[in-house]
């Protein structure tokens, strides 16, 4: 059989715009056909889906593999990390390139040398740490040369990433110039190192200071400050790892005012509460460790609910994998725990059992916060996140009938726990094809190294949409300048 | 050549999601290919879209032609009402059958009786004026054979339409075991009575009365309340021509907390303020007049914004047309004045206007809050409300660098009035086609009286997805009964 | 010693503007003066108030004494009733008249003689339960020659004392032009008494049944919906028994808006939570039951936040005691357990620890909300709810050092179990003074049947302050009606 | 007649808690007694106060009085402009100090040598511009040995006293251990630097370019953050000037969820609105220079309304009047046009008119929001706020049946130009009582240079009661830090 010529035969195919029953017929990576009853020769691998859902694969907007951090790296790099993706049913990811010594450029090269193990297709956002000309010059070059369309401000981490609000305007101006989208991880850090240092004070050194230092009213503050800058320059804003009902709420209220703000949840924040932060044993409450925390129980539902109406966009995991040795770093300091949990190989899976098994959302509904949204924010679509001819062959199938169950133990991810260790649901992903190839089937993971590419993604996205004829109708109605004689009065 | 065979050829065509140059071919008015470069042979009529965009047909979610209402009935039946759609790019309606004698059987005949006449496809909803086991009875049959997915609830019109809470909730139920859509004209009937009265008693008895008596509090308190007993109920609710802040507040929370509420803004509100009420000549300040009220400056800015992010979904005009002998039968009480405004022909020109050229929505939503979401709420999508193959060639071609003016000298409703009147703006329907039919190319119209069909319309929507999940759900968290021993404590 | 001269010395003299180290004396029931280091002679009994709070007693808004309800009378009647609030430092309340056979003047009659066994100051409301001309007329003669200045209108307990929206509006007006305040009880009855069916459906007939029945959603849209028709016709309205957050934002979106609404949580939502009608002991979980019902824990929380900055502003119990006995009545139907539970002998104590104890309000803020606001909302200020020369000697010592706890073995109302059963907590009254005798004083009670005072209340509070100013600049504000000469246009 | 010894006969007394007809005698500065018919000898001045209401004198707690800004010095001294203030019926102010070369100190001393020539009393705010271990020393010296007990920090005026949040989290602090008040001037410093830029690069050079340049959504942003940062430090804030919707929601959103957040309306935002920049005659225009700006039409009575329910809780001035050739300095640029209106003579006659005799609010309200909350916010009360025995005898008679009209030709301001200019309304005070002297009666002014005297304040005001024990019951509530074994896991 040809393994470059694939059918996916009686499946529900479903798009965020539409589900039917039809066959799929890919050829050389590319969908070519979707519709019902598709003839092919006896050298076309078929698959049966019968009763089972066909779908876009999985797009993570929000993963950091192979990246240094707090003085180590995180235990995933992105063949290990990709290949945990595709045995959860994502075939694409979006990484942060970290700027190397303040140059976008360098970071940019070191992510493609890291990003060549890749066994799946992968883009980049562009973390901006510091302002000065050169990175203004460098963000042009990122956006027209190397197919970067995002850029991401850190509001926290104070006296590493974090940057004022003089810069991270300079850096929306720079960004609405440019088509990019502007992302922000928001959280006030002046007062995060403040409430750091209190807990410290306190003794209050475990993991569970962690969460005490930096409660939700933070997060609320720093998102309700990048909204309203936003606002004030009229570009869209993406907020990433929305964990709180305070950061949502805000978010909300913009929407409510027609402002363009997309709100990304995370798995663990949609999915977790933070009683195990209060784990006695400190390995198990050291992997609860992210940033912004995981929060009290009430959030997750909350924010579930905020994402089946559109009120959020989709969902990320800021996978950002960590090992029980790396966790311990921080076995007397809080501070010193590697922030992060893992979720790009969970992520389609508890989604669909919150989401969907809850009666939350529909199937087309998963896909669009999974995939497709995704897929348009970023500029993709319908390349990616859709399931029509001329598309990507990135596709999962689905069985709603059975389950999963989630263990370090077999895991892919090369992390020793996991933060959703013991979790059980609905629906598995029994098939992944990744670039027309099937990678996962039998729970049997076939990842090629090299064999993922890097997906150069356009400025100028649907959210830039219509943005210079508000400016202009804005700068229509000011009735300014008054003309004024200057003789005396 | 063949009037069954159109190409339209370069456009760019827009479906809610996505768009992209391509050709469309149709047969026997169903959308047969779209894609570019499509070659026909010369029997095939071709239409050239370069520089335009080729979207479906609008779908009017709201209507009422030939209604008897007031004593009187609207001066527009189902082919002029019908015919002014068309030349506005609106190539579907579904219009309210009013019950005959409390019999929704009776009215379901007499519209089907009415709509023969009918040159565009159309479909109904059905209002519910009274409550008793025949009329839920009816309900059933309306959906199950006659193709009715709706009913609409008034809670204001006190002594004629009104229900009362106990009744609407009533009919919720019974809409929720059917998976037909619950509508509610929401306002507090009880209240807007007392207000006719005082502004009687006030001696102010012009059209103005009629806005002060039924201010957007009691708007919004019928809002919330409908939302409320629908969250209680656990089904869909779609609010009706929403008019004011307050209502669209109460939409926007619900969504956010996750509730199923669909809001309607009709394109007087969005566009509009209630100045024209005060206008000295009667005639003038009459033809504002419809319930709820068009409201004060601010409202419709608030309205759009709230489209535009989707808090409110789609953009319907409750058609409702008099002419000024019959809007004069209130020339000395305002509560006299038949309730209506136009708007049928004027909506896909003011939407695009208002919406897409100040920059607040992309081409795509424009489609989405035209056609599209109108089509998957009543669940005749992809049948409606898309380019798509198989799709029915309902199709407008909009030049977006020509511009449209509105006045009543030229429209084709029979009014002899328009609450548009003089109003200008760009982008204009320079084709419209209606089952595969041209029937308004170079500013003339070709509509055949009975070439309009009926859709029948399933139930059990998209809204309706995973109801029952969530009230599986629901049940298996109360944790109750309580197993209590009666023995004595 | 002289019986009708005290002396209270040295302590801080608290009331709800200010507080300050003094004396204070009393004479023949009245205050006669409030000042430092006033001198006496022998006759008059000194009390030593030293490191202690001297507090005007505490004024229940919202209790039921000797009612019948549901088939049975409260336990608690006006003497044993007022015996337990003596007990606990509250020296007056105000109870709800309840029509006979729908005549007030009949009702208010049964009253007077219920009360003749009194053994401290009393006033009434009026419950309207039914609507037509000789309600209205009687209403102004309650007012003007009873001494009521408040009616109270039932949204709930549909076939009962339920009224609708029509005949609320026919109360609000009239209330208006009394100048007296409209309460209501917010729960939308239409709703609950479907909730109430479908609990019995689905076999959950225990206390827990009761909760279920009518959720927050239900109180929230009752509450919104008196308060915009309260807007509608410009008049306060006073919300009893606040006990849900959903409520709690209605009256505060209300009050930002400029309008008068004030909020009465009572003792048990603010402390208690909804676990107890889950005991699987019925008698534990019955004495759970009132209406509407106590919350799930979070509600508890936001309520003391909202008292705590006057978004809220006093704080009743709706004492309505019943016993083991009575609760039994509803051993197989949640709907026949009487409603009610016990609380004017805790609420000043529990008032104390969980919102002065906590750190959330301070003790002038304490006098505000058990005292003061309820004598200027119900115009007895500074008659009642004052420290002042010249007011009534209803005063109460309070130890802040000392504790309480509460149970069923040595309260004083007549009711074998206590809601707060086993609670303790920081804050002592020592000593309550009514009517200037000691009746309370080292855990003994001095309680005289007959020696309570009617207390007659004037309509006009501050509430109705402006209200015809406002009226004014409205109707001049209308641009209303416009002047249209009637020749044809 | 003595000079010291008045009788104030047969008019309203008004205290924020209370209103009576009562006579008010006067001794040597010092209320005497309050009560009906003083008998007092021949050598009292006796003032006939029928039908008038005797009130507490204003005290504004904002005002800039010599104040060097922007290159120059408001016109008004501590004699003009307290001699203003009297004559409107305003007996007290409170200043900001602004620190000398960064010494709090230096600052001090320099504002009691402005201050020598008073006429009436007056406390000092003392700004803080910069943060060093020295600011904080003299914090402390300033509460403990100079009578001031609130600091206020600018989070606008980039470059000039901007600080960001790291300091103002240090002031905040600083604040909490003294018992002082922070107060905080709310717009985002860093984005109004970008307004202004842009306005200036549009070629809006005029005073409606000082509107532009810092919308609302500026205020409404430092107005949240400032609101968050002092919840997370748990300690009460004071809002100034308080002009935008925006920033009144974020002050009742934090109010409603129990947090102590003072926000403090200024007259010019509650009666004027934004379209006086406009004016095409410069001078006009540059007179509503202010920051933050009026708003634009609807904010003003918003923040009414807010008022008027005790979610905005007294009114200022921000009195900072600077002359026509002052004003003239930015001619061709905004940015240079000193910020600032009048305000100190015309508060009190402008919120009568628009509150009391608009039906808003009651006269004790008035007494409330002009005198006493101040009083008790800053902890004179009850020295200063209330007409009792022993409070010091500044006191006015307003005539609610007289009017007022407010012009530059006749106001007492050094101003050459009045931004109320032309203003007219109802409700007159009619006299002036500061200090137990008649300062201004019959039209006529008898302010003494001198007489007025510096009150000193002291920490822990009523807004600080229970802070020390919620603080304690969180720590309780953290259950932590946990208790872990080091060994391994
Ligand atoms: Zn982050
Ligand atoms: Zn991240
Ligand atoms: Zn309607
Ligand atoms: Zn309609
Ligand atoms: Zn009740
Ligand atoms: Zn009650
Ligand atoms: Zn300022
Ligand atoms: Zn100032």
């Amino acid at each position: 059989k040809s393994a470059s010529k694939l059918l996916i035969k009686g499946g529900t195919v479903v798009n965020a715009h539409h589900q039917e029953i039809a066959d799929v017929y890919v050829e050389d990576g590319i969908i070519v056909a979707v519709k019902p009853n598709i003839k092919v020769g006896d050298d076309v691998t078929v698959l049966d889906a019968t009763g089972k859902f066909v779908m876009p694969g999985g797009i993570d907007p929000h993963t950091h593999l192979a990246m240094e951090f707090m003085g180590t790296e995180t235990i995933d790099d992105f063949f290990s990390g990709q290949a945990a993706a595709l045995a959860g049913g994502t075939t694409m990811h979006i990484d942060f390139v970290i700027p190397v010594k303040g140059s976008l450029s360098k970071g940019f090269e070191a992510y493609k040398e890291k990003a060549k193990k890749s066994c799946m297709d992968y883009g980049f956002h562009m973390a901006i740490t510091k302002w000065d000309e050169n990175v203004s010059r460098e963000m042009e070059i990122m956006v027209k040369e190397k197919g970067i369309n995002s850029f991401k401000f850190f509001m926290a981490y104070k006296g590493a990433l974090m940057i004022n609000d003089e810069l991270l305007l300079e850096g929306l101006k720079k960004c609405k110039s440019l088509g990019a989208l502007a992302m922000v991880h928001a959280e006030n850090g002046d007062a995060v190192f403040e409430g750091q240092k209190r807990m410290i004070e306190l003794g209050i050194t475990g993991p569970e200071g962690h969460a005490l230092s930096r409660p939700p009213v933070l997060e609320g503050e720093a998102t309700a400050r990048a909204i309203r800058l936003a606002s004030f320059v009229n570009t869209p804003l993406y907020v990433v790892h929305v964990m709180s009902i305070d950061a949502m709420e805000e978010i909300a209220k913009a929407r409510k005012s027609g402002q363009r703000v997309i709100g990304e949840p995370v798995v663990s924040g949609l999915v977790l509460d933070d009683s195990g932060l209060w784990d006695p044993d400190f390995i198990n409450a050291a992997k609860y460790v992210m940033s912004p925390p995981i929060r009290a129980l009430g959030h997750d539902k909350a924010l579930q609910a905020a994402l089946s109406t559109g009120n959020l966009q989709l969902v990320g995991t800021d996978h950002c994998a960590f090992n029980s040795t790396q966790k311990a770093f921080g076995i007397d300091d809080f501070r010193k725990i590697p922030n992060g949990v893992n979720g790009i190989e969970e992520r389609m899976h508890l989604v669909w059992d919150t989401m969907v098994e809850s009666g939350q959302i529909s199937v087309t509904d998963y896909v669009r916060i999974t995939s497709t949204e995704c897929a348009r924010i970023f500029n993709m679509y319908p390349r990616k996140g859709a399931i029509l001819a001329g598309s990507d062959a990135d596709i999962i199938i689905l069985n709603p009938n059975s389950s999963f169950q989630i263990t370090a133990r077999s895991h892919h991810s090369r992390s020793d726990t996991n933060v959703y260790e013991g979790r059980k649901g609905k629906g598995k992903v029994e098939v992944t094809i990744a670039g027309g190839k099937i990678v996962w089937e039998n729970d049997e993971l076939k990842a090629v190294p090299g064999s993922g590419k890097y997906i150069e993604m356009q400025p100028f996205s649907y959210l830039f949409n219509g943005i210079d004829k508000a400016d202009a109708k804005y700068l229509s109605s000011l009735q300014a300048p008054v003309q004024r004689s200057k003789a005396a009065s």
